[in-house]
């Protein structure tokens, strides 16, 4: 198999985790998207939308999203099981997994796309060139502060987004709440129940950068 | 089981579908968009997030997205399989699932949010009330043109989305690129394979609306 990574962007950072909490080691290669290297012709001829992570499975299967990513591992190589074992379990996780990719991901790559003047002409990741839409900021904003508010509400009753167990779930939202540094957002100091989620996380080896 | 469903959106039409498939027969309470009911006090102790499709599980467990949804029923009731069967199989159906999904299925639902003068302040599903971006109308068309592209390179190659059988992936883009009447766009005359891929899946009585 090779890994296709990039070292200072979430998305990549998702499946890194995950292949760590499985104990993998998967050879690497590093794609700078500091130096446009996604866009680049070698790049797009494995990728042609132009995005990390990117995993070559050894039947050559080229896999670009990080929900089939992990599919594709939690399958050949079971445990530890990071997409749940009953039906309810694999649903919960499959629920907040999406949840957190939706109403906390793409809500801080909005903010930080359509803001930061490096990034201009990028405002979504993929081959074309979109430009930046300032309204998207402030829309961005209010919904990150919602998703903190929702993971606090979910943290408060159970110890795992997904439920007991942790996930990719957690996975998904920990690099999130994490990268939302890039644009100065922090866990609420009240938000208690998310910190401690977030703390402990931070321990595992897996969430070494 | 309760399924609660809405006949006019594609979210809850992609879960429908998929229920469908699985040939089950589950008890369905119909949510009206049209007269706000997904966010009438009594649907939102249901699903604070204000969103179709929702599906209660034996246990009670509440699972608001369809990844969700699909993931429980295929672990539940696994034939017909629609999440594939081997790890690659698996892996392909949550790629193109995604892709369907965040390149196709957002852009529609982007163009039609912030352009349709019955969806002011409505430019998001969810409990938001958030202002129209006009701009993001002609961004949505050009991310639609571009997956309609996508498409018909990949049903060039396969004859379905995810591989050599029907899957949730071949749900997901159908009921979207059906959806994107709404938007007035439709198959590219000379995307021959995308036609054939459709009008194909139209025969299926769970396309049936």
């Amino acid at each position: 198999m090779i890994f296709y990574d990039c070292a200072t962007a979430p998305s990549p950072r998702r499946a890194r985790m995950f292949i760590a909490e499985k104990g993998l080691e998967i050879e690497t290669r590093e794609v700078s998207i500091a130096k446009s290297e996604q866009l680049s012709p070698e790049f797009l001829k494995v990728n042609p939308r132009a995005t990390v992570p990117v995993l070559i499975t050894d039947d050559d299967t080229v896999l670009t999203e990080n929900i089939a990513i992990a599919t594709y591992l939690e399958a050949r190589f079971p445990e530890p099981p990071l997409l749940g074992e009953t039906p309810e379990e694999k649903a919960q996780v499959a629920m907040w997994n999406a949840i957190a990719e939706t109403q906390g991901g793409m809500p801080v790559a909005e903010v930080l796309r359509n803001s930061n003047p490096a990034m201009k002409n990028r405002a979504l990741p993929g081959p074309l060139d979109l430009e930046q839409i300032p309204e998207l900021v402030a829309r961005g904003k209010l919904r990150v502060d919602a998703f903190f508010t929702l993971l606090e509400e979910r943290l408060s009753i159970s110890p795992w987004l997904a439920g007991d167990t942790f996930s990719l779930a957690d996975i998904t939202a920990y690099v999130f709440v994490d990268f939302a540094r890039v644009i100065k957002t922090r866990i609420p100091e009240t938000n208690t129940a998310t910190k401690a989620w977030y703390d402990s996380i931070g321990t595992r080896p897996s969430a070494a950068r």
